[in-house]
């Protein structure tokens, strides 16, 4: 039979006293959140028998976690990430908020103070020339009745042919595929970038070797990240997810939703394209957002999520 | 009142997907500890109603805690190792198994391959002679009848006086402070080496930002470990706390134990002293172990977890 302690009065005393309880000093919500943490880890360390060579297999996995930087893909990967968009939905329903675009995951790969621009950017630095698809982005950002916010803050990002980001991928240029484009007096933003291939975690890193014990793949369907903001508006986090994606439905950071699939549309280069040096085969993606108001200035903001070049 | 969608179907549902159900490959064992974990934790998130800056907060802490390679000493600070003393406790006396020495905690600071010698060694290198008290170290291993156990392995490793141990401190020399020693044929092992002083966490690490968020302190008492080992008898991991410390019985780790504390005795060297070439103020510990019998092959060994040079 199992054998169970953390129950009795000395541990519930001993987990107390391990997060602070007896202490004048320190935070009352780091003490409130630590207490339920180490008692709950303390019920499925007994609860499922787990052995010490499995506890320390953990906690050397956290070290190896921590030493690739790679806890931000695991929380993705193992859909706490999308649980969260999910409590945050079933918060807003409660509150009678609905209607905008769906939210979806930010994902561990955002670089703050990309080039910033109006109505329009060019995103690629042209390296993948050739080898990339040209990819014109264009859409409006929309209140709820349908009304365009003109100077919403439209700030993208998305992967290379290769699905690594620049920054995290330094053989790219710096804020390669990376813009913030302010939208015009009629809402609209616009973008030439390149089409983006899907995103698979390192296979040789600590979130793949998570997902390989699950049994399951690291991949994800090719995707494009905006955080829109405006003044009056709920910052929205959200990404576009490409249309005939292989993973658009099996992404294991579960970041496809309703709402959120946008249509690529492939031709060959006419005369206005030619016009603008793109030849051959291109790609056209309109996508429009709708923002719902902001009851409280905060829910303009984006939250403070330690981010890469937060300062810049 | 507090939105709560874990118990849903839905999640449910999610949370086993997450988790890898749906898939053949893989590890039963990791897919069930993994639902377990992941459920859990989204239970505190909506209990606690943990903001986004919390939850992202704690990700970016868990990169910097792995970055840091600290996961094992935040274990222990978090009373983790020390309730898993108590559990193997708790099992071996539902199975009647009582008697011998306590065990307690490893710690993260054990390095694999000292020096290995008969009967006595010297531990330190010399390099804080004129700093450092003399320590004699004397002890007998014996089984839970009282008798001496010959051939037995005694791998025992403490700190300098600055509270610092050979290889995480690169600054002292390799296995400084870190002997193997077999007992002779009456169980006995000899040691020369310094008093070591009481251990303190990084004050910049994030084991000590956690401790600090906790209102508590991130010192030990002074202390030597041991791991002690022979055939047929159960492997045993424990520490000699060192009396009259300030932090003997208010250790960050919990580690201290009744019938854990080792009697510290000071004297004038004496000729006897003088001849081993230690004078003026010098100091004593005498302690005898009691191994319990294995009761399969299994338990003569210590845990598989990850060590450092564990290939020496």
């Amino acid at each position: 039979m199992t054998v169970k302690i953390s129950h009795t009065p000395e541990l519930q005393a001993f987990f107390q006293q391990v997060s602070g309880a007896g202490s004048s000093q320190g935070s009352p919500r780091a003490k409130q959140i630590l207490l339920r943490l180490v008692s709950e880890l303390a019920r499925v360390l007994e609860d499922l028998e787990v052995t010490d060579d499995e506890l320390w297999g953990a906690v050397d996995y956290v070290n190896r976690l921590g030493a690739s930087n790679e806890a931000g893909l695991l929380v993705a990967g193992l859909g706490i990430e999308h649980f969260l968009d999910l409590l945050h939905d079933a918060r807003d329903a409660r509150q009678g908020n609905t209607g905008g675009t769906p939210r979806t995951i930010e994902g561990p790969l955002y670089v703050a103070g990309s080039p910033l621009s109006q109505g329009e950017a060019r995103m690629d630095d042209g390296s993948e020339e050739g080898v990339a698809t040209p990819l014109f982005i264009r859409g409006v950002v929309r209140d709820i009745e349908g009304k365009p916010v003109a100077g919403a803050l439209v700030d993208l990002w998305h992967a290379n042919t290769q699905g690594t980001y620049s920054y995290f991928d330094s053989s790219q240029s710096d804020y390669n595929l990376r813009r913030r484009i302010v939208t015009d007096a009629q809402g609209r933003y616009r973008a030439r970038s390149i089409v983006p291939s899907g995103y698979g975690c390192n296979p040789a890193g600590p979130t793949q070797e998570c997902l390989d014990l699950l049994g399951r793949h690291g991949q994800r369907p090719a995707h494009i990240h905006y955080f829109i903001s405006a003044a009056g508006y709920r910052h929205l986090t959200t990404q576009i997810n490409l249309s005939g994606e292989k993973y658009l439905w099996d992404d294991f950071a579960f970041a496809t939703r309703d709402g959120l699939v946008g249509q690529v549309v492939f031709s060959e280069a006419g005369a206005a394209e030619q016009a603008a040096g793109v030849s051959g085969r291109f790609a056209e993606l309109e996508f429009d957002f709708q923002l719902q108001p902001a009851a409280v200035p905060a829910e303009q903001q984006r939250s403070n999520r330690p981010r890469a070049l937060q300062s810049a």
